[in-house]
């Protein structure tokens, strides 16, 4: 039988190599646009990373996500508004892709000089 | 000084007990359409559920939040994809406010006569 | 034949009145949750607008919806990074709920003395 | 001065060929995770597909985006509760990415014998 996998490499016109690249792309994709606008503060910004580590790693050819985020706010808690909706900007993700002996590192973080949440390959590894 | 509440609430053209009922329906709307799309497995089921409600207890007025998330999948990963993205119709959800003394109790479910996943409030006190 | 409205209107264990309290508060929520994080510029806010508007107007119990979004950006594309990401605090939302005869106005609007998107009933009319 | 996109461009740790695909990736994983969950129906659902095209060519390198929902409803309208809530399985879609004269074609569609809504590169070229 067929597996699935194989099913869906038929699908890519292009390298093993080059599609490691498409998939790290899409999984840096999907956290930002997954999470960004969740509700967090110091009570769950340790949660939410681990949580969004793992719905990455639970996608294909994922070897590793690490997830940081910065909040900037005070342990104490002033009022009930005292909490902040996720951005781009708080988000520092390193994740790691491997297709077929291919590894690919990604990385999410906020360049104060370009004031844009770039989203980066930082290696590639054969 | 005029806390931040006390300014919030003079936005408010209706009752206390009309407010707890309006926010029951944000924190119902925000649970939905935040995490719907999740990429989610038996892997990290349990820890997506916690997420969920302590994004929710991190909002204003909230007293508690339940989530359930019912994936109808085997433990053992078939292929890498074996996993699927979160769907309204597999949450079922039970949050708890309270505005100046209102409780109010609104639920999640997706209902099979309805084929519908309905939020609707089952209690309001006071 | 039960209709499925009669049906959902059995799960409710609040009046009518307080159920459009509640239906106003989940479009609310829905707004906010699902859109933020979406790539707007000059080029495709007024089109954001209306989308985000006519995704409420899909929704049950829902008279009209108006949603204006502040970008502050200029019209000419400096370069490829020159969009942003939706944030709540751009988002202006009013929202007319109607649930048998009982009218609610809800408005979303970022509120700098509170620095805080503000969700609100503005209005419930009989 | 140094411009945004040469700032950019120093982080990437690969080849542009290969930065061109993962570029195409992270369109794809932006428009499935930001608009899944979004309610349509015949009604919103043109439109909604411009809005998702839109939304991917504001992003950098984009050269075209088509976007096709299916969603397999009548257009006249049975009761408040006929629409539903965007699923990866009802969207196909084309995406094209040009960095630096590298093209790459990406596409998502559901594919029933995987059971998956597949995101591939089916073409890339120089």
């Amino acid at each position: 039988m067929t597996s699935r996998e194989e099913k869906a490499s038929r699908m890519f016109g292009c390298s093993e190599r080059e599609r490691a690249l498409f998939e790290a792309g899409v999984k840096m994709g999907a956290v930002y646009h997954q999470f960004v606008g969740t509700p967090v503060s110091p009570y769950n910004v340790a949660e939410l990373e681990k949580t969004i580590e793992h719905s990455v790693m639970v996608q294909p050819f994922v070897e590793s996500a690490s997830v940081n985020i910065k909040i900037n706010m005070n342990d104490e808690k002033k009022d009930v508004y005292d909490y902040v909706s996720l951005k781009g900007e708080m988000i520092d993700a390193v994740i790691r892709i491997k297709v077929n002996g291919v590894s690919v590192t990604a990385e999410m973080r906020y360049l104060e000089e370009l004031e844009y949440p770039l989203m980066y390959v930082s290696d590639v590894s054969q």
